[in-house]
């Protein structure tokens, strides 16, 4: 990592322990942010850093978390957060699931009482390097109208799917079922940007390209019927059954301080070589007939999910991570 | 059941019958083309039926499938469906998959050297109805351009995923990956049907509203990036995992009898009060929220997944199954 990153995540680091978070969780917490900055996904980095401190001393987060962690069986377990910050919650679920899998075969970890954890490749990465393949899911704030209905309810609520690929970089798709991320919204009105059209509505159920605007109304789910159903289905597994919020009860981070988001996560987990022995060479081979196939006019590279993510990591590793005005003005004062 | 149908269905079961297949794997095969007929999916029942024949004939289903269940784990199988026809291997697996989830909480069940087997929410509800979460899997034969090239590769690729809702109708999402079901091009085609625009593309690449030009074109993914890596992650856990074809190597079973298909599926099942108790009371409540939203205008009433096909079923059950001519020609042929 380059130097000036490094003292930047330490800087971060300083900030979660300022605000009473362990030195173990501050430098998770701190990790996921500066890596969410060196992918490029700009709406999970430091534009989050002063809202989750806001939310540590508003006491809806709670730094100093009694994490529970329940035994189903050898496969499953029950993690209750403790409102701990997500990442963290996070961090301990992929970990458990990774060891249930190893042992036998299949893991299967349900997290309540947790909070926005940044993206889910992130913990997609850790099971695929351990030979996994993993599919996670959580829940979100309201962004998105269930088919029919013009109020929000679904969150933007990814799902991911994550395997080792045989190739480099690993195939993780981490795909909200949001016509675009909450967070790029939140980034584009943090620096004045347009949002494209057709992504969103305003709160009175008109098109809207102003991103503030957007953030007060409606994100349009893909594909209609079908977007909806899947956004609901990531709300029934990731919360209704792990016994979270649900149904439009997740809290805004940003805006909600009313009480902790109890935000519920999913994560499944299997070993590649349950059925093949050749699992690597199999999809290495899958992957190669995709990307030989004729392109359309335009298309470079017929790119496989996390191939372009792999890349601007390994670009932006070495890079110094730009910061904007805003949020140098929030370390500051929050380091204070 | 309506007394015409049951007449039909032992007419089906006859011919599957005369095919070679058991009393047992023909009546299994029989009741699900019909329940595909009563749920109005008509490219999933009888347009088949000649088609499932023919390949009996050129032996490239076997009628007399040695079918073995290898136990990896008390929750994991895997079974390799010795090239039956698709309904029986289904069949066994979600009956397996039910039996370990029961057994341990969870079920993961991978199929190789199998078919073609219908809806996939047909057997969502055989778990659904034991009171268990499911999600299933299938691969198909090529059908959808994966994002970025001009020749097709994955295939419609349902996702499946399905939960007990505390209501009547079992919440059931079985939506295909593609923006239009390509059976549904195959009875657009055989009824003289004209296809919306933005579905399909001809084999040139240009679009076509002409069912005939569609099947030998590219059907077209939802939501694009997104839809093509929903697409792939249907082909590498139904295909790449399970040990069967994949990365377009599945047949087209109405024009390729150079072999059987090897079709992969892969069903997971898991107990819905592994985290919660009340699950059922939990989602009545998620499914009546979401359902009493404001709607948008023309929306009578929001629907969730499953509802519509259900309500369907309830009302086409008692009532004659509707047959075309060209279906009727070739049942006299079959049944001879």
């Amino acid at each position: 990592m380059n130097i000036k990153n490094k003292k930047l995540l330490n800087l971060v680091k300083k900030i979660f322990i300022k605000h009473k978070l362990s030195t173990k969780h501050a430098e998770i917490s701190a990790r996921a942010l500066i890596n969410a900055e060196i992918v490029g996904a700009y709406g999970h980095g430091l534009s989050r850093l002063k809202m989750y401190c806001d939310r540590i001393k508003k006491k809806v987060i709670n730094p100093k978390p009694k994490i529970r962690i329940k035994k189903i069986s050898q496969s499953i377990s029950h993690i209750d957060a403790n409102n701990s910050i997500g990442f963290v919650a996070a961090d301990i679920a992929i970990k458990k699931a990774i060891q249930n899998a190893k042992k036998t075969g299949i893991g299967l970890v349900a997290v309540k009482n947790s909070g926005h954890y940044g993206l889910s490749g992130y913990y997609a990465e850790q099971a695929v390097n351990k030979n996994l393949v993993t599919m996670i899911y959580t829940n979100a704030p309201p962004a998105i109208a269930p088919h029919g209905a013009r109020k929000s309810l679904f969150g933007t609520n990814p799902i991911c799917f994550g395997t080792p690929s045989g190739l480099k970089a690993p195939y993780i798709l981490d795909t909200s079922i949001s016509m675009i991320n909450r967070g790029k919204i939140r980034f584009a009105s943090k620096n004045n940007q347009k949002l494209p059209i057709g992504v969103a509505l305003d709160k009175f159920g008109q098109p809207t390209t102003d991103a503030n605007k957007a953030l007060k109304g409606v994100q349009l789910p893909i594909a209609g019927f079908r977007g909806s159903g899947l956004a609901w289905m990531v709300d029934i597994l990731s919360g209704v059954l792990t016994g979270s919020n649900h149904a439009g009860k997740v809290k805004d981070p940003f805006e909600d301080f009313s009480g902790p988001q109890n935000i519920g996560h999913l994560f499944i987990t299997f070993k590649t070589n349950l059925f093949v022995k050749d699992y690597n060479n199999r999809i290495k081979d899958n992957i190669k007939k995709v990307k030989r196939l004729p392109k359309v006019k335009g298309t470079k590279e017929i790119m496989y999910p996390g191939q372009n993510k792999y890349k601007r990591y390994k670009i932006n590793f070495k890079k110094e991570i730009k910061i904007s005005k805003i949020i140098k003005k929030e370390l500051e004062i929050l380091k204070k």
